[in-house]
């Protein structure tokens, strides 16, 4: 399959993208939006830059690592924001943005 | 061109996905975020249902009408929910969304 | 969590959407791009309309239901193209299109 | 308004977008989609790479110029293809992607 290499950081690119959506919907719904309002636009960010970056290595694209690149500081941008929130979906949204951080990593080099 | 005859609904729909966009920013940046939080919901819906619906327009996709019929929607309770608030990017969401709904009315009748 | 529910349709939209995405690229590198062409557009619709539904119910969107019901549409559709070709990514297609087509019109009900 | 400084890139983005997903499904409907292959697959990418910097570039992010620097560069890419064929939607494609190429090239500088 023409992106059989990339499998890894694809899944962790497409799971990543979803965590950050729940994150940012499940901030906004909090009590305290206004305390999360960083947090919920580090997550919009992430959620698209990863799905984009997933779909380019889906097409084999010559650009994915150059996307993997920007896809990594998005990731580690939203895990430093998240890791300082207790709530169950931002330590989710922490832990998968550093699992994809360090897979876009890996492409990136 | 193959899509000439949308040209007015994908313009209004590229149109309203940016304009959602602003607002949806815009109103995370707002004093009172948690006043602004069913407005950023439905922004970020409809600007992400608009983009869509431009991009299946543009295709000639024969889901178009379908997709028009829920953007229209989308479009009608973003803009029920920007008019009661006064900021600018608001007023500009409620009309853009407006206009949006009535081309994609058009389209999906 | 607040999609909890609709877990295992944001799952096969996900896939979905990737799989459409690997056989949109795989048939425009075929020798006869040709006999692959309604294949292809059928997979750019199917591929994007997964990955929208799958945001939309992520965040709990009102509208989730109504994305769902188009999205088995192009599903359907996208099935039965993919499954007039015998090129592992299309039979691939055809059988992560139907999942999806079964769990979204489960949502759409 | 948060993005007024970017206004004219993200004009020329979103209307590079619009343009890109036009050549890339006129090409799909071509007699001899075989030797357009190639300016699908860059239509495709440049198409997804202008939607998303137009939408971080509206939303103010931090991202917005990394994401310019690729976006130019799937630009250039898909003008030299696009370029080569005579059709309307190719020279009209060549021509937007060359005017997006360089309002980002001067957002990343």
């Amino acid at each position: 399959m023409l992106n059989a290499k990339y499998q890894s950081c694809i899944e962790a690119c497409s799971n990543c993208a979803i965590v950050c959506e729940t994150c940012a919907a499940s901030c906004l719904r909090e009590d305290d939006v206004k305390m999360m309002a960083r947090c919920i636009e580090l997550d919009r960010d992430c959620a698209d830059l990863c799905a984009l970056a997933a779909v380019l290595m889906t097409r084999d694209s010559q650009l994915s690592r150059e996307m993997c690149r920007i896809c990594a500081q998005a990731c580690r941008a939203c895990a430093e924001e998240c890791a300082k929130h207790q709530m169950d979906h931002c330590q989710a949204c922490a832990k998968a943005c550093r699992q994809c951080a360090e897979e876009c990593e890996k492409m990136a080099a």
